[in-house]
């Protein structure tokens, strides 16, 4: 990703990048709103000495990229991806076994934002999504990730079959969501894994799915195909995270 | 809920409409779209004597709520809400105790047609809403809940706190998502029950969670606050689906 200008937008978002302590450049702030949670921004941007601009709801409006800015929007570096290589230096440094979660061409902003958020809840030391066919760190997923992407590294690879194929031989095993597998509460997901998820429509590609090791399924007592995307990833994580606090 | 049309979009929508045997009115499809799903749309169309009519994008994209038509716009009498007493029928119907969700005051139709989508697969036998500050059913939670909304029962109420109290009358039991409760492992999930989730930015309110019989809380291992509400309500469901998996 190219060094550039991005937009945080919202209260919990721009909240949690000032207690990342991510580098802001401009906070924008709707004028007159005075507010706790406003309140707790602008006393954030002093500290930092950020600089701060009271400004009206059309100005706002015009700079927010998805409508939501809630009053508040603050201009930061753009996020930088990390690499591979940052997430299992991440997953050595809390000494544990490394859990990812690789996703193969999730293109839905609000999916990955959600995605990321749950990976930093479950405990995932980081996020692998592709270069082409799939959304990017864009300012809607930062927004819905609810700062989630200040913590949780996101790299982005050219081919995430040759990844995993690279991780395979660092011990790390992949299971896939996919219809037609394994129960999940019968696999073993205990040891280094990554989860792969696949595309909101078409599911995991052929040939990232012929590399995993296991598919696994969440039983499906419906009518209908499937989950939400990042409902699926939830639901499979705190699998993973079920298994692993059961020691 | 006022009889009025409910535009219906998207292949997977339309066509679960159709499968499900809903009263389509109208059928709009992109001239020149040839591909398989749409003929199978059309040939479905055509099999229950829809009005069916080939337009341009322009068109499609002004009748289009949501701007996602997919080249596919079906017209439909409105989605009914269901009753609560519809929704114990549905269970006592596959003879199977009582599974419900109850949502707090959930705003965004994104978060409420996945959630809407998840009950369905996770086998709960309806959801129940609020009347006011909650979203209704919409195209966009029509759309976004994969054609669950033909199947999965959901039923607007006044006041969800009453309806707590009737239905622990019936033998029901109550458990709210939250932070600081009980590990969601270590409850007993396996009877009739209804899982409260709450607002996105405010969780479950206060009256409602007093009068649940339990708090459940998802493992957080990361530096936020929360996980987006639909995934919250995914692992939560299928806490209680691997539970009562176990018999």
């Amino acid at each position: 990703m190219k060094y550039e200008e991005q937009i945080i937008e919202g209260r919990n978002a721009v909240l949690e990048a000032f207690r990342a302590g991510r580098p802001i450049d401009r906070l924008f702030v709707l004028d007159g709103c005075q507010d706790g949670p406003v309140r707790t921004i602008v006393r954030e941007s002093r500290k930092h000495d950020v600089i701060l601009k009271f400004t009206d709801r059309e100005s706002l409006d015009r700079m927010s990229p998805t409508g939501k800015h809630q009053g508040v929007i603050a201009v930061a570096a753009a996020y930088e991806y990390a690499t591979v290589a940052d997430i299992l230096a991440n997953a050595r440094k809390k000494q544990e076994p490394p859990f990812l979660i690789l996703l193969d061409g999730i293109e839905d902003p609000h999916n990955l934002g959600a995605i990321i958020r749950t990976a930093n809840q479950a405990g995932a030391h980081g996020v692998i999504i592709p270069k082409r066919r799939a959304v990017g760190l864009t300012a809607t997923v930062a927004r819905t990730s609810a700062g989630a992407l200040n913590y949780t590294p996101v790299a982005k690879v050219n081919n995430l079959g040759t990844v995993i194929d690279e991780l395979k031989k660092e011990g790390i095993w992949f299971v896939c969501a996919d219809m037609g597998g394994e129960l999940m509460y019968n696999l073993n997901l205990k040891g280094p894994i990554g989860l792969v998820i696949g595309n909101e429509g078409s599911g995991v590609g052929r040939l990232v799915k012929e590399k995993c090791d296991f598919v696994a399924s969440i039983p499906m007592k419906g009518d209908i195909d499937s989950l939400n995307a990042s409902v699926a990833a939830g639901v499979l994580a705190y699998e993973i995270v079920r298994q692993r606090m059961q020691g």
